[in-house]
C-alpha cells in the first residue's frame, strides 16, 4: 500500500487504530472498563466467536493494553486486566460514547450513562482543552504544526494547509513565547514546544 | 451474531464504531480536519485505493459526517466536508492522537502536534470532567449507571457491576440532588438524569 505525506505508520491516530481501531477490539476495552475479566465474560457479553475473541485479546496483550493473570493456583482461571496504557484509553471511549448518545443514539435512548461517581451527575462533554487557560477549545481553534518527527514532506503539506487557512481567513498559529516562530520556519528539527 | 445485555445495536459507542469504527473511515476523517476536501486528495494523501475510497466516503456521507458539494459550474469537481456531527468528532480524533502521541509515537516521535492556534501551546491532555466543577476526572472516578434505554438485562448488569465495585472498595455512585437514589433503584424507566 502506498504511503504519502504524514505516513502513517508515523501519523500517532493511524498508529494507535492500527492497535486499537478494528470494531470488536475497542468494544472489549469498553467491557474491561466494564468490570469484565475473564474469557467466558467478554465471550457472553459481546457475542463473539471464541476464535475471533481470543486472536483480538492476544493482540491487546502484546500490544500492553491488557495483561493476563491467573486467578488461581492451578493457573487454570485467567483474568484479563487493563494496563495503564489501556486505562489511558478511558478519553477515547468516553469521546466515543458521547458522539454515540448525541449523534447515533438508540431509539429508546442509551441504554446506559457515565456520570461522576461522587455526584451522580452526568460527566461533561468532552472537548480539547487549553493548556493554558483550561478553556474548552473548538476545532478551529487547534492548529496543526509541525512535530519533531516532521519530515519535509509534512512540512511542505503544513505549507499548503497554512495557505488554505489563510484563504478562509484563519490566523497562523501563534509561535509560542520564546520559540522565534518555530511553526512557520520549515527545518527538518524544528525546535520542540514547552 | 448473538447480542446480549448493553446490546451492541443499542450502545452508543457500538453504534458510533459501527459508523466510524473502520480504521480508513477515521484516517478520512482526520484528513478532512486536516483540509482534504477533494477525492483525489483523500486519495493522494491515504494512498488508498480509490474502490475503497468511494464506498467509505459515500457511508460517511450516508451517516451525515461529510457532506458533499459541488465546487464548480459543471457539478464534476466535488467537495467532501464535515457536517457539525463531523466536526463533534473532533474530541475522538483528538483523544486519539493524544493516546497515540503518549503510547504509540514512531521512533522519531509524532509527525504533527496539536496546539491552540492562539498561544501555540500543544493543547492540553484530554480527559473526562466533572460536569459540576470542571476538575479532571480519573477513570475511576466515572461509574456507568442506567440511561434512558435501559432494559432489565442491563440492570441486572449494571447490579453485577456494583457489586464487583464494592467488592474493591469503591462506592457506589451518588444519586444527584432530588433524584431519590435513582442509580441503584431496578426499574424499567430510570429516572432521567438532569
Amino acid at each position: 500500500m502506498r504511503r504519502t505525506s504524514f505516513a502513517d505508520e508515523r501519523c500517532s491516530i493511524a498508529r494507535a487504530l492500527d492497535l486499537i481501531g478494528e470494531w470488536w477490539t475497542l468494544l472489549i476495552v469498553r467491557e474491561a472498563f466494564l468490570g469484565c475479566q475473564r474469557f467466558g465474560e467478554f465471550e457472553s457479553r459481546l457475542g463473539i466467536a471464541p476464535n475471533v475473541l481470543s486472536q483480538r485479546l492476544n493482540r491487546l496483550v502484546e500490544g500492553g493494553v491488557l495483561q493476563v493473570a491467573a486467578t488461581s493456583q492451578s493457573g487454570k482461571a485467567l483474568a484479563y486486566r487493563l494496563t495503564d496504557k489501556g486505562r489511558d484509553l478511558h478519553p477515547v471511549i468516553v469521546a466515543l460514547a458521547q458522539w454515540g448518545d448525541r449523534h447515533a443514539a438508540a431509539p429508546d435512548g442509551p441504554p446506559i450513562q457515565l456520570v461522576e461517581r461522587d455526584t451522580g451527575v452526568p460527566i461533561a462533554p468532552m472537548a480539547a482543552r487549553s493548556a493554558k487557560t483550561d478553556r474548552p477549545l473548538r476545532p478551529r481553534d487547534v492548529a496543526v504544526v509541525a512535530g519533531p518527527g516532521a519530515t519535509d514532506s509534512d512540512l511542505a503539506r503544513l505549507a499548503d494547509l497554512r495557505a488554505q487557512e489563510a484563504a478562509q481567513g484563519r490566523p497562523p498559529p501563534a509561535s509560542p513565547a520564546g520559540s522565534a516562530a518555530a511553526h512557520r520556519t520549515p527545518s527538518r528539527k524544528p525546535t520542540r514546544h514547552p
